[in-house]
Parts: C-alpha cells; structure tokens; sequence
C-alpha cells in the first residue's frame, strides 16, 4: 500500500481554476452525459492519437534523464503502455469510429496539439525529469481524475452512451492504477530532486499544462459537424 | 558578394499556400494599408515580447548544436542580436505603445505563441541544426520577404500610418541582411548536413513553422479591442 | 532476406587503422585464446555494466529523437533488449564470475567509460538520429563482427575458455540478428536524413567511437592484477 | 558587495580528497615552481582549446535552459567571455608557444578532454540548469582558487617562470570575479532549483567532475617529451 500523494494535490490546488477549468471541461460534461456531438468526438481522437505519438517521445526522453535503473524501467513501461498498448487500443476503438490508422497518421496536428506536446517536451527538455513529469501529470493522473469524478457524478448517464467506453476505461482499475503510480512518482522524484524553492516553479508549469490540456478540449468542441 | 540563396526558395516553393497565408496574412495587409486595430498591434506585440525570449532560446540551442568555431560565432551573433538589440528596441517601442517590460513579462503566452516558439525547440533539438535553422527560417528570412513585399505594394500607405516604424525597420538594410544571411546559412548547412533525401522532412517542418506564424498573426487578429 | 548493408561498410573503411584497432584488440585476441587474465576481464565486465545503463538511456533518447511510430518502436526494442535482457544476463553472468550487481553498481566509472558513453550521447544530442546511430554502431554492429571474426580464426580455442560464453553469446544467431538490423538500419537513416554531405562528418563520429571502444579494451588490460 | 558563497564550499568538502586531488596536482605544483617540463604545458595547452570549444558550447545550453532574461544574460556573458576573450587569449598566448590555431584544431581530442567535456554536457542536458552550472564550478570557480592558492604558496617562483602569465591571469582580478561570480550564481541557483534533496545528487555530479579534471592534469603530464 503506497501512502497519500502530497505534491499533486498541491499541484491542484495552486492550479485551482486553471485544473477546474481543464477536468470539468464542457466537453468532458457531455461526454459523461452522451450529449457530446460525434463529430467533436472524433476530432478529439485522432488529434489524441497524434497526441500519443509525442507522448511516447516524453518517456522515451525520460529514459534517457533516468540516472537509476528503477526510474528507468518506470519510463520503459510507460513507453511500452502507450506504444504496445494505448496507441492500439486507439487504433481499434478508433476504428469503431470509423477512422483508420493512416488517415488518422496523415492529419495535420491541430495547434492545440502542437502546443501542448511540445510545451511538455521543452520542459522536459530545459529542465531535469522532475520537470518532464510535472509536465505530464495534467495528463496522465488528470485524465483519471477526469474518469472517476465523472463515475460519481449523478448526471453521469452510461446507459446507451456513445463514450461509456472511454469512461470505463480511465475509470478503470488498470488506468487508475498508473495514474497512482504516476502521483506517486511526484513524491519520490520531488523528495530527490526537489525542494520547496522549486514549488512555484512547478507549480507554473502543471497550471501551464492544465490550460492547455483545456485548449485541447476546445479544439475538440469546435470541430465541424 | 554572396550567390543567390538555393534551398530557402525551395522551401517556400514547396510550402506554398500555407507560405502565402503566412506572409499575405490579412493582419500583415492591414498594418502595411495602417488600418489595423490598435490592439491588434498592442497583442501582437505583447506576444512577440515573449516570442524573443524563445527565439534567444533557440539560438543558444544552436551554438550547443555547432561543430565548428564560426557556426558558434554566427548563432552568438543572433543571441546577441536578439538579447542586446531586438529585446531592447521591442521594449522601447512598446513603451512607446503604452506596454512597460514588466507588464509584458506578466502576461501569459498565448497558445499560438507557445505552438509556435516550442515546434520550434523540439525541432531543433530532435533533430540536427539544419532541423533547427529551417524551423527558424520563416520567422528570419520571413520577417524580412514580409516587409520587402509590403514596400513595393502600391496599396502600402507610409504616410500616417502608425506601424510605418515597423515596416521600416524589417524593410531596412540591417535587417534586410540578417535575413540574407540567415538565408545564405541555410545552404551552407544543407551542403555540409544535407542531401537530397532531407529535402521531404525539411519541407515539413518549414511549411509546419509557417502556418504556426500565420496562427501567430490570427492571435493578433483575434484581440478584443 | 534484406539487402546487404552500404553505409556501414564504407564508415568501417574510411576509420581503417581505427577499426582495426578495435577490433583486432590485443584484449580480443587473449580472450579468444582463453589468455586474457582474469582481473581484466573482471574490470571490462563491470564496466560494460555501468556502459549498459547508458546504452539504454542512449535508445530511450533514439525513441524521443524519432519522427515515425517504426522508428519509435525499433528503439523501444533495444531499450528492452538492454534493461530486460542485456542487463539480466549481464548480472547472472557476473554472478558467475562473483560480482555482484550491488558491486557492480558502486564502483566509480573509468575515464574510458565516461569518454565512450557521454560521447555517444552528445553527438546524439547534438546532432539527429542518424548521428546518434552511427555513434552506437561501432558498439552494436562491432562486437558482433568482433566475435563472428574470432570464431572463424583457427588460433581461437573454445575447449576450455574461461571466456567462451562471452564469444558464443555474440557469434550467437540472436546478436547476429541485432547487428544486422542495426547495419541495415543505418541505410535506412541515411536514406531519409542523410546524403553524400554528411558522410566525412559521420565518418568522423564513427571513428571516433571506435577509438573510444578501444581505450575501452585497453582499461580492461589495464587492471590490477 | 555580494555575499559569501554557501553551496560552492559544501561541494569542495563534500568532494573532500578529489577536490584537493585536482587542485594540487603534481601539474599546477610544477607549473606554479616553473618545473613543469614544457612538453607537458604544450600537450595541455593543445587539449585546453579543445576543450573551450565544447565550455562555450555549454554555456550555449545554458541559454536554452534559462527561464529568466537575466539567467540568459550572464550565460550569454559566458559564451562571449568564451569565444571572444578566451580563445583569442589561448591562441595568442599559444602561438608564443609556437602552437597556431591550425596545428591546434587539427589535434585529436585526448580522452581526457572527451571524458570531463562530454560528462559536463550531459549532466546539462539530462539534468537543468543547476545540474549544468554544478558540473561546470570545478573548471570556471576551481581555476581561479587554483592560481590564488598557488599565488599564497612561498614555494611558487614567478621570477623567470616560463608559466607566470598563465598562474597572473587566472589570479588576476578580471579572472578572480568571473569565478566569484559563477560561485554566486550557484546560490541563485540552488534557491531557485534546489532544496536540500538535491544536494547528494549535486555533491556526486561535482566530485565527478574535479575527478575529471585531475585526469586532465594528468593527460598533460603524460605528454611525450
């Protein structure tokens, strides 16, 4: 049994509105519901695939910032789940929406996209694997967030919705499970490389990350039917 | 005297309509013709603030990226061109547009900006300094076609108009061979680093980086008056 | 079948003497023998597992470096042919020869170790993929030649070679396999990133990693006794 | 008036006998006596150029890692104090040694000089800024208290010493503040970046280091006569 994250939650709640406004997103709401249009569903997925391309890249740059085999092996697996698994399992539900892997590899990255992943790169870059990680945490533990806070929402409706699927699957046990391993990460990376001079550092870049994390939900709200 | 430039105008060949929305963006014909918004101009330049801080950035990226002693020499030049002058002009002639330096240093990046200044770094630092040169070229040698065209179109208006000093200064001899220079570079680094079989990814990232300027031009459109 | 390797043979030829060096080191030829003392071989095997873990980090900065979902998944298979079982068999192999990983683990690196390794990053960091290749290819592609050369030299003895696993496990068909795709590998960046431009720039990187290999041999045979 | 420096002290008591290693080596006690056999100082001088190509390639990093304009501006003081001051000094100072920049240049980098260059780079880029600037104290700050100590010592001759210039400038005032200066910013930085957690990591990165550079000494004394 792993102890109670410390610094994410800090993270939060110096990012206050900013996570707010990112978890919340009315596109989140109404995918909960089954309201959300199809066609803002499916602009979000195939940006999420090319997402996922660049994601693959952060954790290949956190292997090479490890300095102990432990830390190491944690990127490789996060590697191998987002190549070996996420990206096909991407692959296959995308399919059920219609969207084939090359047409989905030949659309150009939207500016969110752009935005948010090479923002997470820079970081990871400019600054040590505390950093990267910070980086990527609006993501990898918000997106579980995201999927069990809407579980317990009563306006929640599974029923016959379109996006039960990807509910259930960041809702799930699995993807919880990495999301806490991932908090949990925080603490050992903050307590090694950290210090509280570097908080407010930190702290800029999760709220940097949330926003645009909450641009890449737009970018979704405003595709074209 | 130096030859005629020979792989940035097959850059721009290649990039076409995304290069022709990027240098004839309405926001460019507007301020040769005066009529732009006024706080179009003041977002604009705002974010260009913060742009410069990532574009000094690149070229200290680009000194580390160097093999020979005058590679370095020339990417100092352009740190310092950006960190002694650029910065220094920007904030003067913002203040006299009513924008103090610590006013712009608190604003936060807008998307189009981070989009754009960080496609950039990655670029530069998952790939060779050619990758990173081409990236930076449609803001360089861009910067410099934009003003040139503007100057021979009838349509511009000098008189009156309150972006004349703008126009000037990217149309004036100094920048005018910065911009030949930079331009001039690029084929000295596609000798030594190239190859026809670069010319495909190279293209890529030029007509990438471009469409990112012209989303830079939209932000500046898109400013509450 | 593929296509027999071009650019690696012509780097081989271009270090020559370099090569040579290398892989003709007095080190090889007494471990093929089985003469090579104990000590040295001690001290190359703890050192090869420090040069192992930057190995790895090395292919976790070739997944962030890469620009398609192959490249990226070629690179996340030598990161785990090196942590799952380069690494693995390293420390069951030590173990045999009674080092143990904690051992192993704390001891300083050698000036040959840190020359070799930090090298192959920099000039992966500096410079694209393709340059971080053939910096890693005297490594890959060399000890697999290494061992094929001395299992077909008649002055070779295996009956009764302290050091016959070492050979046998890199004349192996599995390393062969590794070796060959990484030779064809490096046609295939070249290909895309390269061209005639580049060649004296990576002839010099590919010799220069192979007299790094060298000093490493020779940090071996240096060992106390 | 700025304050004593804080971090700088604990590293050299943390680096204990490797710091005192390299900062009385057999190398500087010849040199400051002028016994020092010229071979040695020449094969020194050669490496030394060498090596500042690849100092001012990491203050270019050092660029790119800033956050702040003023982070940026004292790198970039760096990179010129480097390129501009520096390397013109070394290459007049080594011509009167019968050493031109060409023979120079052309001269293979030892593997002492890959082993402490290639390490700083790396700790830069894996890690950030105070990773960088750490790795870099034990040349830029340890020069400096390297001369003055010597300057202290009753055993050094400056009367007809071949090596005074070398022992005046490094004790000299301009080169005795760029160093106060660099220990200064280290304070900076580790209140900004660092945090008690940090500090075995650092003292690790630094010990490394000064070893490094002990065996730079050594590679000089080595030299053929």
């Amino acid at each position: 049994m792993s102890a109670e994250p410390v610094l994410f939650p800090r993270l939060v709640a110096a990012a206050n509105r900013d996570w707010a406004a990112y978890i919340r997103h009315r596109f989140v709401l109404l995918l909960a519901t089954g309201e959300l249009p199809e066609a803002c569903f499916r602009r979000y997925l195939v940006q999420d695939y090319l997402f996922l391309i660049h994601f693959a890249r952060a954790w290949g740059l956190a292997i090479y910032k490890s300095d102990a085999l432990g830390e190491m092996r944690r990127a490789q697996r996060l590697v191998a789940a987002t190549l070996d698994v996420e990206i096909g399992l991407h692959i296959d539900y995308c399919r059920g929406w219609g969207l084939s892997e090359a047409s989905m590899a030949s659309e150009p990255e939207a500016p969110a996209t752009i935005a948010y992943t090479r923002f997470v790169l820079d970081r990871g870059v400019a600054g040590d694997r505390l950093d990267l990680e910070v980086a990527l945490a609006p993501c990898i533990v918000g997106y579980g967030m995201i999927a069990a806070e809407r579980m317990r929402d009563p306006a929640t409706r599974l029923e016959g919705n379109r996006y039960r699927e990807w509910l259930e699957m960041y809702a799930g046990s699995d993807y919880q499970g990495l999301a806490s391993e991932a908090a949990a990460a925080l603490d050992e990376q903050f307590a090694r490389r950290g210090g509280e001079g570097r908080f407010l550092t930190l702290a800029h870049i999760f709220a940097a990350a949330a926003r645009l994390e909450a641009d890449f939900w737009k970018m979704g709200m405003e595709a074209r039917s």
